[in-house]
């Protein structure tokens, strides 16, 4: 490893491939050594930050979601933007690698010289791969990209993550009948700024026309997360590219709204707090689930306030008492 | 205070309302001694809790609550069941004492010698708050209560702390275009058992049955919190007392399928684990929170992070060190 930060903060800052990849390869280490050098370079290139319009997408399975990231991706670039395209997949490390950014799904992005795809970080808790993807973000926006697509398969909080580091959270949708919608998670269609109907093609389109009616009904009720911005309901064909400009004008119009009011840079600064807080609480709660005096007593506890012997206030107050132990 | 724990314990048992009271005071006391004493005294009713039917509501601003509650609960003194009516509101320490529970919105029920209502515990935390009233509802049903209502009055998280203490949560609504409805919270309608539209009277009736439609195309959308449930939506009058008897056998309903299910005690466990867990992430929050070191640090970080000089990560990382110097 080269030691000298600048190295990299320079190489990153022209725009150069193979040193923004080997800056990320220390964003992803787990020596130390490595940590503390992604830090410095993260932290001299944060001036150079922000330049992106940052894209979330999640969805259903089936929904598309490759095919509609390689056309809606392609499209950008045509349009003469920079388009980074990065995951967050905190069950990479089970599955053995992550099939998520793989470029053999993205066959007409991966070759594209306008575009860098970066596949899920792996392994370690969500803190840690969604850490490593939103310094990825920052790095690609330092080295010239100004589109950052962030996609989640969808597991445990990834959602909520990725929600909490971009400018525009993307919901893709198919319709359906009630059965094939369940698979989107409780809470996601409260972040969505826009949910987008796919495979709105050939015998689909009046089926996608409905649904997206009924979205728009459920939209209405749900409270929307911004006071200047109303989320919209929009159908596309990702295998046809039909609808997809209609998508990116919907997030212009989305940063212009929030940009009037100020929000965007206020959500950018509220975000950055909040994921040292969440950060910082998912640090607090691993050293103390590992404090092996509550891996002792926390099995025994449970299993009390299952059989009614403990209630679950004295059980919490036995365990907090270690922290009172330490000081 | 008597000092024999088995005295509290038999005069709840006895249904001796005075006694009760009196246990709840404990309950609800900061005295180092009345809180050991009220762990013991629950710890020993634990065998005797869980025959009521334990529902949760909620509702917007000028939804009706009170007058629903005072009708509801009368229905169910009516039809021979005993009712205790408690509150969860965590802004009562702001505001100077609680207005829920307050004996003065329901006239009817204050008098009825089958009920018994108590409002809010006020001062400290949500935790604090919600443990107080969650362990009041213990004493309740120790007692011979077989309904509890839980209010909220919806400040910060108190529905999810009272969504995660009962058997069935309701969220009580009007019909009203956009605007009226935007005081309902994120997250709200997904833990929904069941949505009542309130003031279906007079000239309403016809806006809420089409309030009543939406709602069921929105909940259609959202994933339902039980395989064994899909939430239901209702119209009432809490004000002509018309649509309750349709809410209450629709409680039972649940019930019943929760029951055949076996969903109803692995429900309650698993409440009560979740309680342990809510009251250990607190408990661990406030400690940190409160460490010399973070209350100095933390707004140093936090401006720094404003000013882009200061990463999340690098943040958390220099606050979680206090974490290893503990040891």
């Amino acid at each position: 490893m080269q030691k000298d930060p600048d190295y990299y903060v320079q190489g990153v800052l022209d725009s150069n491939r193979l040193m923004l990849s080997r800056t990320i390869t220390l964003i992803e280490s787990s020596l130390p050594s490595h940590q503390e050098m992604a830090v410095t370079i993260i932290e001299k290139l944060l001036p150079h930050t922000g330049n992106a319009v940052r894209l979330g997408i999640t969805g259903v399975p089936g929904a598309g979601k490759s095919t509609f990231i390689e056309s809606f991706g392609t499209l950008l670039t045509n349009l003469g933007h920079r388009v980074a395209v990065l995951a967050i997949d905190p069950s990479s490390a089970r599955s053995g690698g992550s099939v998520l950014g793989d470029k053999t799904r993205m066959l007409e992005l991966s070759v594209n010289d306008r575009a860098f795809i970066r596949p899920s970080p792996s392994g370690g808790t969500l803190g840690g791969v969604a850490r490593k993807t939103r310094e990825t973000m920052l790095a690609g926006e330092a080295a010239g990209f100004d589109g950052v697509i962030i996609e989640t398969v969808g597991v445990g909080q990834s959602e909520t993550a990725v929600a909490s580091m971009v400018d525009f959270f993307l919901v893709l949708m198919i319709a359906g009948a009630g059965d094939e919608l369940q698979g989107i998670k409780k809470g996601i269609l409260e972040v969505a700024d826009t949910i987008v109907i796919n495979k709105a093609d050939g015998d689909n389109v009046v089926r996608a026309e409905r649904a997206r009616r009924e979205y728009e009904t459920a939209l209405h009720i749900l409270t929307p997360g911004s006071a200047h911005w109303s989320p919209q309901v929009l159908t596309c064909s990702a295998l046809k590219k039909s609808g997809l400009t209609e998508i990116w004008e919907t997030v212009n119009q989305h940063r212009a709204a929030l940009e009037a009011a100020g929000e965007l840079q206020s959500k950018r600064k509220k975000q950055a707090l909040d994921w040292m807080y969440f950060l910082l609480e998912e640090g607090l709660r691993s050293w103390f689930f590992n404090h092996p005096d509550i891996q002792v007593r926390l099995p025994e506890l449970q299993s009390a306030i299952d059989r009614q012997t403990v209630s679950p206030t004295s059980a919490a107050g036995q365990l907090l008492k270690i922290l009172q132990q330490d000081r």
